[in-house]
C-alpha cells in the first residue's frame, strides 16, 4: 500500500535512534557490524530495509531507523571544540546568502560544524574555504565533511589568518574566533565588495570590540544578535516547554564591507581631507 | 588598490538601503529610474558603481548599494499574508536538510516566503511543489519568486490537499495552514519513507491537535519548538538588547514518518491485535 | 574604621556560603555546632563576627558569613515538591499587591515557598490562610516557616477546598495546584469583591482551561505571562550569559473578580434576559 | 448571596478600566468628576459601588472598577523618565529582602516607581531614603507617593551621592543610576556590613564596569542577570504569546558587602602583605 516506501542501500548514511533518542550515524558497509551498549546490529540486516523501520538488536533493544537530516548530523559530529550549534548555522546561511555555486571561507575550521553546513549548502558547485591553525582540527573536521560525504567541497589552509587570506571575490566570509576584530581588513579584502561578512563570539566584551572595528574597517549595516532555542515536552495533554534549556551559545555579529574605505573617512573626518 | 571590488551590472538583484535603513530591492535595468520618496536614482548611475558604493539621489539622500542576502530579500518581499521569518525558515532548512537538488513540498503557498528559501536552497537541479487554494497568493509568490531569479524551480498547484498531494517520495514536506493534523495520512503518502516532517503553527492549541494526529498516524521523533531572536543596539559603548522584539511568529513542529504504519498500531493496541 | 559593622548574635538567622556558593541557613545558638562535609565550625565561633565576614571551618574551608536574603531562604527551603521561584514570586506579590497587614489564602500549601515569601509580605499584622490536604506538607511548610520566624503569621486548613474556603473578604487569593478551574466560584466567595486572583499552572492546557473558566465565572482583566531570569557569568572582561538555565517554570494567571456574577452572565446571553 | 461584596469609599484609590484596557487611577472625592475622552463620572455615583462593578459613562462607555494592585499603580504613574517594571521590581524587592520595617536607600529618586514599590513594602514602620540632585524628580515622586498614601515613609535627600549617603546601617541600598561604580565605597559605608546591595544599569559595558568595582571593593556573593516578561493573548481557543514584548529593561547585579575590606584585599594579593 505504500508503495514510495524507500529503503536504506549499501553506502548510505544512516542514523539509528534508540528509546532514549541517543542517536548513532554511520554509513552501511555489507559485512559491518554496529555495535553499541545496547546491542549489535548486522548492517547487511539494515541493507534493504525501509526507512522509518523500527529494528531490534540482538540484546532486544529498540532502534528507528532514518536518514539522518543536517541537524542530526550536525549534533552529532565528533568534536574537540564548541561547535556553532542548528539554531545558530540556519540563520547563518540566510544573512551569508549561501547557495548552490557559492564561494565561501571561515576561520577557525574548529570541529567543522559550520564548514559542513557550508558545504551542505554551497553544493558540487560551490567551494568552502576553511582557515586553521590546528592540523587535529581540520583532520577532525575533514572526517566530518567525508562522513556525510562532502569533503571535496572544501579546500583546508592550514595556516594563520594574520597574512590574510588567499581568497579574493568570495560571496561571504566568516569569522569563528576569539579576536575577529583583528582581521577586519583581510576580510574586506577576500570578499572584494558586495560579499557578506559574519561572525561569532561568546561575550559581549568582544561584541563592543568587533563593533568599534567594524567602523574603523568601514563596514556597513552592521546587525548583532542572539537567538534562542526553547523545545517543548511532546505530551499532548501536558504541552509545556522543557525544563531547561541552553541559554546561550554566542552573539552572531553581521556587516556588510563598504566599497571606498578611504574615501569613507574622509568624508566623515574633514579635517583631514586635501584641501 | 582594491583590485577584487566587484560592481553592479545590468539585470543584477540591488538593494538600496537609506539611512535609515530602510531598504529597496529591484533589479538593474538600463534606462529605468528607481524613484521614492528620497528621491531619484537611474539605474544607468548604479550600473558599474561597486557594491557597497554610496549614492546619492538627486535630492542629496545618501544610500548604500548591496547585492541582498536571502534574509534582506525575504524581509522586502511583496506580501498578503503573514510570512515565516527568517529566523524560523533558516532552522527549518537545516531541520528538512534541505539541499542542492532536493524535491520538496510545502503547503499552503502563501506570500512565498518559505517558497523562496526552499527555492534558494535546491538549486537548478531541485524542485518546489506549491499548493494553495488561493490563486491570489500563488501569483504573489510567483512574482517574489521571479524577482529573486528562481521561479523555475517552482511547481504551483492551486488546490486544496484534502485530495492529497500529487509527488510520491520527496525528501521533505512542510506544512504552514491552520489544520495540518488533518493531513498527515497525505504527508506520509507524499514523503515515503525516510523524508523529513515540519509544519509552523502559531497557537498552543494547534500544537496539541497536531501532537496527537502526529501519535496517531505513526510518526516519530517529534520536536517541538521555538525560536527566539532579539537584535542589539550596534553602539561600541553602549551594548544592549533592542528596546522591543518579536515575542512570537509561531511554534516549529517536526517529525518523521515510520515506515509501518499498521504494524505499529497493533503493537501499541495489543488488546486489539488478532490471535 | 567601620563603625557601622554589624555583629551576628545568638538567635540570628545565618546563612554561610562556601566556595562554590553552596550555602547553610540555620539560626545561631550558643552550644551548637554547624558540621559539613567542609568541617566544623561552633555557633559560638561564628556569634558576635560582623556580617561579610570570612570564616575557616576546623579542616580550613572558607565560609562567608551572611544574613540571608529573602530569595537565599526560598532557595534553600527543604521541600518535598516543586516550589515557586524567586523570579515567579516576586512577581506575583507584586500583581497580588501583597503588603503589611494584608489577608490572603493560599491553595496548596506545597513545600510552603509562597507560605514563606507571603507571611514575609503581609508582616506581623496580616495572615496567610493556607490550604493542602497533605498533613506532611504542612508540617514541612510549619518548619520552614519557624526556621525563617514567621510562622505564627500563618493559618493552616488541612481540608480539600472542593468545599470553599472558610475565609471571607481577603485581599488576595493564589491557587497552585492541576485544576484551579474547580474552585473560582469559591475563589470569589472568599474574595468578595476587589480583591486579586493569581495562579500557576505547568501546562497549556491546564491555562486553556483556566481560562475558559475563568470567563464562565466572571472573572475580568486576565493576564497570562511567563517570567524568564537569565544569569551572567560574573567576569568582567568576559561578561556572557551562562551556559545553560530554567526555560520554564510555569505560567502565570491573574484575574479580578467581577461584582455582579449573575447580571454579568444575563447581560451577555441576552435570551435569558428578563422581557 | 454575595454577602461578602467590599465597596469603594469616599478616599479610596480607585482604578477605572476601559474596554481597550487603557486605566485611569485616582482618589474617590465627594462632589469630583472623573473626565476622559470616554465620557464622564460623578465621584458620588461610583462611592458605594461594589468593587468589580461595571459602571457606564454618561457617554455610555462601559468601564470596570477596582482596587488597583500595586503593579496597576505601578504603570500609571505620573513619569518624566524611564522606570523600573514591575517584572524586574518583583524580583529586586525579594533580592533586597524588603519587609515591614525594613530601612532602604536608593538613588536615583527618578519618577519613584522603585521608591513607591519599596514604600509599599516597608510598610508604616519601615523607611525608604531616596537621594537625587533634581528637585522636580523627587517632586514627582513624592506626588506618586502621596497618590499612594505612602510619602511620609520616604525621605527625600536632595543631593549628589558623591560625597556619600547620611544614613548608617540600613537594609539594602539600590542604584538605579549611570556610574553606579563610583559610589561602592560610599554604599559600603551606609550598608555597613550585612545588608543587601542591588543596582540596575541598561548597558553591557555598564555591567563590566560595575564588576570591576565589585571586586575592588570588596563585595561578594556577585549576581548579575536579566528578567524577561512575556504575556500571552488570552483566548482559550487560540493560546499562544503576544507578537511583541520588552526585549530589555535593564541588566539587575546584586552583591553583599564583606566586612574587612583591606583584610580582604591582602589576604587574595599576598606578595603585598607585611611580613
Amino acid at each position: 500500500m505504500d508503495d514510495a516506501l524507500k529503503s536504506a542501500r549499501s553506502g548510505d548514511l544512516t542514523m539509528l535512534v534508540a528509546a532514549d533518542r541517543k542517536s548513532f550515524i554511520f554509513r552501511l558497509n555489507p559485512g559491518d557490524m554496529f555495535q553499541s551498549h545496547l546491542g549489535i546490529l548486522k548492517h547487511d540486516d539494515l541493507i534493504g530495509a525501509p526507512w522509518g523501520s523500527r529494528i531490534h538488536s540482538h540484546l532486544g533493544h529498540e532502534f528507528l531507523m532514518f536518514e539522518p537530516t543536517l541537524r542530526d548530523f550536525l549534533l552529532q559530529i565528533e568534536r574537540k571544540s564548541q561547535i556553532i550549534f542548528p539554531k545558530d548555522l540556519g540563520y547563518v546561511l540566510l544573512r551569508l546568502s549561501i547557495k548552490p555555486g557559492a564561494k565561501v571561507i571561515e576561520a577557525g575550521t574548529g570541529s567543522g560544524a559550520l564548514t559542513t553546513a557550508l558545504a551542505w549548502g554551497v553544493g558540487t558547485d560551490g567551494k568552502v574555504f576553511s582557515y586553521d591553525r590546528r592540523e587535529d582540527m581540520q583532520e577532525l573536521a575533514a572526517r566530518n565533511l567525508s562522513l556525510l560525504g562532502v569533503r571535496e567541497r572544501v579546500v583546508f589552509h592550514r595556516q594563520d589568518i594574520e597574512q590574510g587570506f588567499v581568497e579574493r571575490g568570495v560571496d561571504a566570509l566568516f569569522l569563528d574566533l576569539p579576536t575577529p576584530e583583528h582581521y577586519l581588513v583581510h576580510a574586506r579584502t577576500a570578499l572584494g565588495s558586495g560579499g557578506a561578512f559574519g561572525a561569532i563570539v561568546p561575550t559581549t566584551n568582544q561584541v563592543t570590540a568587533l563593533l568599534l572595528a567594524l567602523e574603523r574597517d568601514a563596514f556597513a549595516l552592521v546587525d548583532v544578535c542572539e537567538i534562542s532555542l526553547r523545545y517543548y515536552k511532546t505530551v499532548p495533554a501536558r504541552l509545556r516547554p522543557t525544563d531547561r534549556m541552553v541559554a546561550h551559545t554566542g552573539y552572531l555579529v553581521f556587516a556588510r564591507p563598504l566599497a571606498q574605505r578611504f574615501e569613507t573617512a574622509a568624508g566623515s573626518d574633514e579635517e583631514f581631507t586635501e584641501p
